[in-house]
């Protein structure tokens, strides 16, 4: 089951893609596609709908992100160890955690705007869990119980905010468009194992990232049952779980987007993004 | 002004606490102390009413956070200079920023919980800033235009998941109930100068902390400004400022939390909290 949300932004409503690749509305049945809507109960409802069903909606429209009210947007550091390896880091022994404003997030097509002072304008696809039911102290073994699906994520990063304005990442992670997920959120058993998945990010039509989630350092299972010791994971909680060699702070010399630049990226059973870089009008 | 949120937790309504500390029901004008409500139009139409006008309300009422619904809980770490000193740190140049996950928020009296594994869990006493109004890119002199007002926070700390478990703060500040808030929500005309603020704690009655924020490296003003670079501050965001010296890690020899004590907190125009610290039940 792939879900969508569409229309303007702040304004999106519920849909789903059906396997013919038509957008289906889904506004008689759900609310919005965020919070207590993601649980495994209300899942099984929109799982037991026929999609060919429900209306059509017209496929011109924006795509949102198919999460909405994310309350926490946690983040995987170097959990690939070939970009471990690219950024001059250790491979980490327990998985790095830190944040992304949940302000920045956007539809996986938006503008992706460059923040003021921004000189180090970077990319990373990756893909990203959504928490469907509570989880706290969660076994690697029940973690797919609290997990509604997945979707592409770009992590967008300012190096130099992330790395020289003075400890933790968040400062280089946060900014307004650097979180475009979607278009889609994907669900378990239409993704298959998360562990084989494959990644790509092109800039300007060249290909930049190409990766496999058979090679992240911790995988699913592992990033949901160890953050859940640390906190409460809550239903609609976004974990980006790092991403594959390729990003442009690694190239010699390094290489940053500016704007004008168009980034694609997708993934298997993920979807593709697209995105034009701009500069901040104001 | 002093706003609060009371009844059981998760099903909190909205009051206030007016000038002869009398608890008054605010549910038939405001659905939410959160998010839109914060800003500064609903703030003035609260003004407006006449506290007198008010239902009384019972109050033995459980005292909740009172901002709902937080969605970005961002904490300034070694703010005071004496902090950074007994924490064997150097002066930050810029605000040093972490998150605190959401789902660690609780009402000011309920219990804090050792987190499983934990053996350095340590206090924290801060004043937090509670964000009204949408703020990107404002200026220090703007900054209090999109500030609802102030509340005590415990920001409660496990200094070995913090600190040993590799990278980025959060680790050790996220657990369930290491964020009671409150008591109230107090207005800035109420609090009057944010920098002249006293703030205390106690363990077991022995006094721990005593500070104020005139020793802040990094005022009310410069840190929303400051944070607005990086990302969008929203409304019911709450930004913990940092705490005085006198936590537990920074003494010799350093002294933690254990199930049983008794910590107690407070500060000018800003109320009390008194939490028991209790074991974990599972």
């Amino acid at each position: 089951m792939r879900l969508v949300r569409y229309g303007e932004a702040g304004n999106e409503k519920p849909g789903l893609i059906d396997d013919d690749h038509v957008l289906r509305d889904l506004s008689e049945d759900v609310g919005d596609i965020a919070g207590e809507f993601l649980g495994r109960a209300q899942m099984e409802r929109i799982r037991a709908i026929d999609p060919k069903s429900l209306a059509k909606a017209d496929p011109s429209h924006r795509i949102g992100s198919p999460v909405g009210r994310v309350g926490n947007f946690i983040a995987v550091g170097l959990n690939y160890s070939d970009h471990a390896k690219e950024t001059g880091a250790d491979i980490p022994k327990e998985p790095i955690l830190f944040n992304k404003a949940p302000s920045c997030i956007v539809g996986p097509h938006d503008d992706v705007i460059v923040p003021r002072g921004s000189d180090k304008l970077d990319w990373e696809v990756e893909i990203a869990i959504v928490i469907g039911d509570e989880a706290s102290y969660v076994s690697e073994a029940d973690a797919m119980d609290h997990v509604a699906g997945f979707c592409l994520c770009h992590d967008v990063s300012e190096r130099s905010f992330q790395i020289e304005r003075g400890g933790q990442w968040m400062k280089g992670k946060s900014a307004p468009t650097f979180g475009p997920l979607g278009p889609w959120l994907v669900t378990p058993e239409t993704l298959g194992d998360p562990q084989a998945v494959d990644l790509w990010l092109d800039v300007n039509g060249e290909r930049m990232q190409t990766g496999s989630t058979a090679t992240m350092i911790f995988g699913v299972r592992t990033l949901v049952s160890y953050i859940s010791q640390f906190m409460r994971l809550m239903p609609g909680d976004v974990i980006t779980t790092g991403t594959p060699p390729g990003v442009g702070m690694g190239m010699k010399p390094p290489v940053f987007l500016k704007p004008g630049d168009i980034v694609t990226l997708g993934g298997t059973h993920l979807g593709e993004q697209r995105q034009t870089i701009r500069a901040a009008t104001s």
